[in-house]
C-alpha cells in the first residue's frame, strides 16, 4: 500500500559518456513498474515517422518562446537553432495520474530543474572510476581522440557536482544500477515527507 | 557497486500492535541480505539455554550503570527492576564490519537512539489505519479488553510521532512492508551524503 497516490519525478543525469541512456533503458525493461519516458517539446519540424505527442511535441519558435517567457518548461536549451524542453504541465498530468516520470538528461538541463521541482529524486549516475569512463568512450569507438578528451574535461567539471544531487549511483554494471534506482524509486515513496500528509489524513477519516 | 562500505543501522518501530516483529521476521526471512540482529544487554540472569552474546549479552547491574554513565547506549530501560540496552560499541563494531544493524523497538527507545546515532535509518511502521490495528489486536486475542483499550490509546500518542521518522511504510501485507524496507535500505545506501566522500576518494585515487 502506498500512501502517496502521485508519482515521482525522476531525474537520471550524470557526466557524459557514463552510460545514463543504456541505465534507463535496463530501467524500463523491468517488470512491474509504472515508468513512462518524459516526451520533450522541440521547435524542429517532425522527422518522417515521427508522431506528435510521442516522440516529441511539436510547437511553432513562437510557441515554444511564449512558453519560456511563462516559465513552462522544466528545463530547455537551444541547439543547433531549434529549441528542446521538458514541459512542465505534461509532466504534472503524468505525475498526477501516477505514473513515475523519467528524465534522463545533461548535468545542465537537472540543475534547471532542480530549481522548478524541489520534490524531484534526483540521481547521479558515475563510472566506478575516471580510468572506466576513459576506457568507455575509447570502447564505444564513436569520438575523435580531441573529442574524447574535451568529454574527459568536461566529466572532470561535472564530476563535483554530485553533491547537488539525492543519490549517487555508481554503473559498474547496468542491471545493477537499474536496480538500485527501481530501489530508490520504491523507497522515494515511502519518505515521510512524502506520506506524512496522507497518513494524517488516513487516520482522520478511519 | 556500494560506494560505501559500512552497514546502515536501521531502527524498525511502530505503535504497539502493528506487527513490528513479524515484518521483521518476514525481513530477516529474505535472500541476499547482510542483515543482523542487534543483541541486547542485561541485567537479568541467563535463562537455561540462553547464550551470552547471541540471546543477550549478560552484564551486573554496575556494569550496566557504569555503562548508562559512560553514554554506551543507543537507548536502554529499566522493566520489572532489569535493565535492557542497546549496547552502542557493538553495534558499532558489526557497522564496520559492513552488517546492516537491525533495531525493532518501541517508539519511545526510537526517539532516544535519535538522539545518538543521527546517521542511522529510521522507520515507522503503521497499520493501514485505526481500526485494522484494533481488529490486529482483538484477533491476536492476548489481551484483555482493558489492555486493548489502553493499547489504542498508546498507539493514539504513538502515531503522530510519525513526522520523526525517515520512513512511513504501511503493514498492509507483511511482505510488501518487508520489500519497502529492503529497498529503503538499498536506495540509503547510494544517498549522496552516504556516498560522497567515498566517490571523491576514489576520483582522487583514480
Amino acid at each position: 500500500m502506498k500512501l502517496n497516490d502521485r508519482g515521482l519525478l525522476i531525474v537520471i543525469s550524470g557526466p557524459s559518456g557514463v552510460g545514463k541512456g543504456t541505465v534507463r533503458k535496463a530501467l524500463f525493461e523491468m517488470k512491474n513498474h509504472d515508468l513512462i519516458y518524459s516526451v520533450s517539446m522541440t521547435t524542429r519540424p517532425p522527422r518522417p515517422g515521427e508522431v506528435d505527442g510521442v516522440d516529441y511535441y511539436f510547437v511553432t519558435k513562437e510557441e515554444f518562446l511564449k512558453r519560456i517567457s511563462e516559465g513552462k518548461f522544466l528545463e530547455w536549451a537551444e541547439f543547433v537553432g531549434n529549441y528542446y524542453g521538458t514541459p512542465l504541465d505534461k509532466v504534472e498530468e503524468q505525475l498526477d495520474l501516477g505514473k513515475e516520470v523519467v528524465l534522463e538528461i545533461e548535468v545542465e538541463g537537472a540543475l534547471q530543474v532542480r530549481q522548478k521541482a524541489k520534490d524531484a529524486v534526483f540521481i547521479f549516475i558515475v563510472p566506478p572510476g575516471k580510468k572506466a569512463l576513459y576506457d568507455r568512450l575509447i570502447k564505444r569507438g564513436t569520438d575523435s581522440p580531441e573529442m574524447i578528451k574535451k568529454r574527459m574535461e568536461k566529466a572532470d567539471r561535472e564530476f563535483i557536482l554530485a553533491h547537488k544531487y539525492d543519490y549517487i549511483v555508481v554503473n559498474d554494471d547496468v542491471n545493477n544500477a537499474a536496480d538500485r534506482i527501481m530501489a530508490i524509486i520504491r523507497a522515494e515513496h515511502a519518505r515521510t515527507e512524502r506520506t506524512i500528509h496522507a497518513y494524517m489524513k488516513m487516520l482522520k477519516e478511519d
